[in-house]
């Protein structure tokens, strides 16, 4: 049987890992795939650049229609990021009749409806494994592994980075802006670090996730986001104190045919399996109507993680098996503008910490506010503070209405007692 | 089109929640499936027996040949156990035409290659994501989303029942016939559980896995195996005191091309996920040599995961991508009869309970015939006790190599100091 010939488009950190793996990995490739793969060719900006793993010279190109007119190439492999060019290129290849193989997010929250039409139009896979979470078979898992399911829930740690920064602030106390600089110090972070820590790379990969459990069709910019840029040392020895950790959680779940969807700083109960996820790693619990509650961690990111998925996204593409799970099982299925839960539809326990000034009854000021929006409040933590006329006052609460939680932390903002704009989290069950 | 036609063998546990789901669930079924799948024949020797869900009397049926003969039916759901009738089933069913899809772990252990070398030659498919841990899609995560790694270890629990028993046995802090009888009482161990407890179950789905994972062909009964039937609680307590839980460990990894596997409790470190899984769940550890570490976890047992399980796969199957998954890329691959490792090509450390007779001089018996071995002692606990003139000492050893551990142990059997059979288990890294 002839080879099966491959391009790659980018040739960073996961590019380079996946064409090293390629040219060195052949044999076990060949085996695992029933047929040989032919890496024809890199597309790089800069094909003088000196790499971890130097690729022969006659590979890379910087000229993409060389790529598209190539007959040979039956898959294009996405490695780049971004919207554009990326973009262009996948369209154009899919009306060239190749296969897609691609880890970016950012493109397929964004433009994966186009995409995906195009690619039935076409009869063409996009596969997407990488995407989302890479040491993890989770796109995998949930259209096929879970296909028997109503998907019920999902809770997910879903940016490496962020929890890096949220492990080494929480287990070394540091500050916010020691841990970001060991995170990029260590290449787990990237110079301009602003996608990962302020939420959007989470919103990104939690609407795709939302598109494949749900159906449900979001753009990734009108989920309700909140990174943990930064995030106060302060919230994370306090929430320690009450025996949880910090984590940056991407949620959504569906209730009476409602969806509530959102990313935020939570906190999560210590020993929950959620919270001992430490380090650059991801999780992702879902629960299934059938199956109950499932979780599944790994590598989230790094060049290795990710050009595993990549890899098998491949071989199951030149086995044959790919056009089940990505063309027909998912994405292509008709999406739903499914109804949302506003915030006055959404219960949750909230950690709450307000700076305040020191003086008789600003306790019963705090509790005469919350109690009139119905929010009870479950424990109290204020330490005794010598030096400083301001002090924290962290209330931990029952459950509560998000939206009149919301209002009565506007109105605590207003009372004089109240010192700098109050901070909260929501509290997972 | 068509509908596709199924039949079910066995109406039990399982059996009864596949069958209420393809009936009531069919709309969901079919929107996943992209064809309605119709349920024709139900196979059960006791037609007349009530069920907890009551199929149509019609569907029911004792005749076997019947099934066979019916050309409408494009699969057998296997879900009786046990290797006859299955084998002789799932044999004739392969030739008749129909593809498979079984929960049969044990069939699958003894009998997969024949199977699978039939099904093949027949061009069916055996679909077996419900043999092993039915809550979690391990199977096509092996198979498919980790194909491109050479796995090099796995680390799991995969008997919901025994691990039931010993999370009951540690948080309530009751006898190992309480805790068994809490389980049966709860539906989660059989009148008859040895298969569960003696640590079979466990093998097999080891056996499967190890398949799967090194291409390793290995029967279950050649897996070093030993159950937690009648687990003293007073070991549980001790490995507590260290840090540690005990859990019923599978473990197979693969180091210089050699082989070693087994099935034993073990005490793994609190906080290590594995450590973390309570009552009947199950999870797996998987590391590979692009992912890294990977962590599966979900229900292992039980009416509902098992259906998950077997209902995925046949949407698979009615979709047409369980033939790339379950027919080309996994056991039908060739098996290879990796050499194993001896137990003195076997690192780890040891949990080592003795009961010692209160006498001056007991340690530097016991820990010259330890150092005499090379086994190295890294903690020792033996409590005051009053009452009575035999003590247990518990020692956690350095990493040890088994064979010596296991002669030493034999030796210290010898010593008129030691009371009674010494109790030992591994410690996992």
């Amino acid at each position: 049987m002839d080879s099966f010939g491959v391009a790659l488009l980018g040739c960073g950190t996961v590019g380079n890992a996946v064409a090293r793996l390629l040219l060195e990995e052949s044999d076990r490739l060949a085996g695992q795939a029933g047929r040989r793969i032919e890496l024809r060719h890199i597309l790089t900006r800069n094909p003088s650049r000196v790499r971890p793993f130097q690729p022969p010279a006659a590979l890379l190109t910087t000229d993409w229609q060389r790529i598209l007119a190539d007959p040979q190439v039956g898959a294009v492999i996405e490695l780049t990021g971004g919207e554009q060019p990326p973009l262009d290129w996948l369209r154009t290849a899919l009306m060239a009749g190749k296969d897609i193989i691609t880890a970016n997010k950012a493109l397929l929250a964004r433009h994966g409806e186009t995409l995906f039409a195009l690619a039935r139009e076409q009869g063409r896979v996009i596969a997407f494994e990488a995407s989302v979470a890479g040491g993890i078979p989770l796109i995998r898992s949930l259209t096929q592994g879970l296909a028997a399911n109503q998907v019920e829930s999902i809770k997910a740690i879903l940016n490496g980075t962020s929890n890096f920064i949220l492990t080494q602030m929480t287990e070394k106390h540091w500050s916010y802006e020691q841990a970001l600089a060991e995170a990029q110090a260590k290449g787990l972070a990237e110079a301009d670090p602003s996608l990962d820590v302020n939420g959007t790379d989470t919103a990104q990969k939690l609407a795709i996730l939302a598109r494949l459990a749900f159906g449900a069709l979001i753009a990734d910019q009108d989920i309700e986001c909140r990174g943990i840029a930064g995030m106060d040392q302060t919230d994370l020895l306090f929430a320690s104190e009450m025996g949880c950790v910090i984590k940056l959680l991407a949620e959504a779940w569906l209730s009476e045919g409602r969806l509530a969807l959102h990313v935020e700083p939570t906190l999560i109960r210590r020993h929950e399996p959620l919270a001992e996820v430490r380090g650059p790693f991801n999780a992702v619990e879902i629960v299934g109507d059938v199956v109950g509650h499932t979780f599944f961690y790994g590598l989230g990111a790094g060049a290795l993680p990710t050009a595993s998925a990549v890899l098998s996204d491949l071989i199951d593409l030149v086995q044959g098996g790919a056009k089940y799970h990505f063309l027909h099982a998912s994405w292509v299925r008709p999406a739903q503008r499914l109804p949302r839960r506003t915030a006055h539809e959404i219960e949750s326990r909230f950690y709450l910490r307000l700076n305040v000034l020191e003086k008789t009854g600003v306790l019963a000021e705090v509790d005469g506010i919350l109690a009139h929006h119905g929010v009870g409040i479950a424990s109290v933590v204020q330490h005794e503070e010598r030096e400083q006329s301001r002090v924290p006052l962290v209330i931990m609460t029952h459950n509560a209405n998000l939206g009149s939680f919301r209002q009565a932390v506007r109105q605590l903002c207003d009372l004089p007692c109240v010192a700098d704009e109050p901070t909260y989290y929501p509290i997972a069950d």
